[in-house]
């Protein structure tokens, strides 16, 4: 028998531990869910024979050994920051880990030691980065196995709201991390255009946004997303011209947001004195110039510092984020992010009914037999509601399968692994098309 | 006989070891000063009876404590990221601490043991941290004691070049920390007007400077200098309404120092790929958006991104940078900030004989006796040459003073401290009035 554990019961957990529960009486398998939360991870296991939930507060170094000890294989769920505590462990324990996250430095930093112990750490196994990584290789890849020359690939990917549960002017709910949403693109971002490096700092990335068409979708935006250059030589793409990936929203949403980041209220490097006595008016007044034209309201100021029209959508989207409120903020010492985290968490909350999709398309021109050719594959995915969304099948998805042929003994890399190895990705890819997630390709000369 | 040790012997330590080696003698002190260049230490002691130069790398833990353990006061003239190390062995050693640097967080924890150690560690002895914060506790605290009610606190301070030495189109040139000055205002600079607060990312810290007279000098630039409210409990000026520190520049500063943010080119936290082998031109290049108009230069289209003429102020102290050249950058995988770095050290390095300048001013409002009064304390000092600046003689003389007075057991204080007690700031300021750092008050009823 063998045994898995899953650290982290949250709703990105979903279903995965269905998936290794419902494969593990055939197989095997016996699964362990730990949580901080041990009543929410004995409700996911839901009575199965082949699982159990139980406690357990990470930071316990010696409460997480034994736990980690008792297992063959590890998946870590939880937030990006307590990874390294767990590959350590893995290292000594000898045990295989499998996440859903981006490979820290630090991780990257164990890789010798890794290999020395004959163990493979699987991350990037979920979405962005997951599945858009992996359905780009098997293009990549295939196109290079025809022969064609690759010469530009852009990928789009989105976790947005189905359009028939949008009702907000933002036209945007959490259906991921509301924190790593209000992050989003902080830092540079960085891509490959004609083989020109191009470079967008934070402060003007939300207006540097392109439009994309997406069949069915209509037109949307996309903004260039983090650091497109990173695993170019990894993902055997060198000398390509042109590389980015983007992020995608419905039309209004960036230019509302860098309306957010001029202000300042993205920013989570310092707590705001007194926070919790503070009302939204207060706040946003401290963050605008200094105006003596106090016959003007804080909203009319608001929108001539941004250089807006008081009744423009943008303005009317701050309104209705109550940020014009005389109420108070109510947390003490919070960082402008946690601010906003606090105040979004409520307004894009998703109604239990509500559908969350994700949309990803990969736009690759290549010329093959002296031809120019362009593929564009995409893949769109509705949730059930909100509980059980397209996003959780994203991120629990992928960890299953893969587990499953680890411990079939399919996958014998060792070291610290992204999912870009078609002995990976094949069958990931495979199985995940009986879930729904289709790539739907159009090749055309251009 | 005391022991004084001095780590650090780069330019900002001159006028110290002068100093203090001028009072070896007679108070039967001995100054050893060691830096990680042995004969550069040697030079700056210059034969004196009382002192030697001796090497050490600090970073060789048993190297420093040794030469730690045969002093008595530490003098610590080292970047800020080294303090908490030479921190910790100061308190097993039982030694006093001084240095010019902000005190790091990191030291801040320390506090309870230095306490328990009974020992004192004054930071902040230096320039902006230093003389300005000191200046102006005397200030309040003369006001305070003649029964004045403070409203409004501004401190300017700024390290300029000597309007007869300003001889390019920035008027700005470096004497101190050329890394600290790219990367200054970095983060969310917050500060108080009229019982409100005030924050200003830094993406438009560079907009939302204003003009001050400055006796003697004109008009000069001041911009918001990080975070004013940081003491403010610590200054006795709790519930003030206004307080405000800022920085000072030349005319036409601010504006084009934007213009550098706006492009990204002061972020330090990634590496530009292959930037050895990229040309400046490319480089500003890959910092715009993508334009389609390919007729126009380079240099009309970085001006067309910043919404400015082709042949403004900004854009010509751009092209005087050489950001628009064909040269190579040279250094391998540099973050922007350090390839700027590199740009304006050659750019802006100030000539053997070209004198510096430091501008303090402090205006302070307040009620005494039913009258509106406002207190402007100026001082403006220049330096002799590019060796002997004005601002080594701030960063070095006032920590020289301060020692004097600790080992003739004036101050008993103990803990992390900044020099904001009137018997620590009193004999320092008085003595720097000897070297010609003198505070011009003019008091007048508004």
């Amino acid at each position: 028998m063998k045994n898995i554990l899953v650290i982290g019961a949250g709703r990105t957990s979903t279903y995965l531990i269905n998936y290794l529960l419902k494969q593990a009486k055939e197989n095997q398998w016996f699964v362990t869910v730990a949580d901080v939360d041990p009543e929410l991870a004995t409700t996911k296991v839901n009575g199965h024979p082949n699982g159990r939930g139980t406690w357990l507060d990470v930071l316990k170094p010696n409460d997480r050994r034994e736990l980690m000890q008792r297992n063959d294989i590890i998946i870590s769920m939880l937030p990006s920051n307590l990874h390294f505590r767990i590959a350590k462990d893995c290292i000594k324990l000898k045990k295989q880990l499998v996440t859903s996250a981006y490979v820290a430095r630090t991780v990257y930093g164990l890789n010798p030691e890794i290999i020395d112990a004959s163990l493979s750490f699987m991350s990037e196994m979920g979405l962005d980065p997951g599945v858009e990584q992996m359905s780009m290789m098997q293009k990549v890849n295939q196109i290079k196995e025809k022969g064609g020359k690759i010469s530009s690939l852009r990928t789009y990917s989105g976790g947005l709201i189905a359009p028939e549960c949008d009702d907000n002017p933002w036209h945007y709910k959490f259906s991921w991390h509301p924190r790593n949403v209000i992050l989003a693109g902080q830092g540079t971002s960085q891509y490959l255009v004609k083989g020109r490096y191009k470079f967008i700092p934070y402060s003007r990335l939300f207006t540097q946004y392109r439009l994309v068409e997406i069949p069915g979708m209509g037109t949307l935006e996309a903004y260039a997303n983090r650091d497109s250059l990173l695993y170019r030589d990894l993902y055997g793409l060198k000398n390509i011209p042109t590389l980015k990936s983007s992020t995608l929203h419905y039309p209004g949403f960036c230019d509302a947001w860098h309306a957010l980041v001029r202000l300042g209220l993205t920013d989570d490097s310092y707590p705001i004195l007194e926070s919790e006595n503070m009302t939204y008016r207060e706040y946003i007044e401290a963050h605008l110039d200094v105006f003596r034209d106090s016959t003007a309201s804080l909203k009319e100021r608001t929108a001539q510092f941004l250089g807006l029209g008081p009744s423009s959508e943008i303005i009317k989207r701050l309104e209705w984020l109550g940020l014009f409120d005389r109420r108070k903020i109510g947390i003490p010492s919070a960082s402008p992010a946690k601010i906003l985290q606090h105040l979004l968490e409520k307004k894009w909350n998703m109604k239990p009914k509500d559908k969350d999709m994700v949309v990803i398309q990969h736009v690759i021109k290549y010329k093959l037999k002296g031809k120019k050719m362009k593929s564009t594959s995409t893949m769109t995915l509705k949730g059930n509601n909100a509980e059980n969304t397209a996003m959780a099948k994203f991120v629990g998805l992928p960890i299953g399968i893969f587990v499953k042929h680890i411990i079939k003994g399919n996958i014998s890399e060792t070291g610290v692994r992204i999912p870009i190895d078609k002995n990976v990705y094949t069958p990931v890819l495979e199985e995940l098309e009986e879930y729904g997630i289709v790539f739907n390709e159009v090749i055309e000369e251009i």
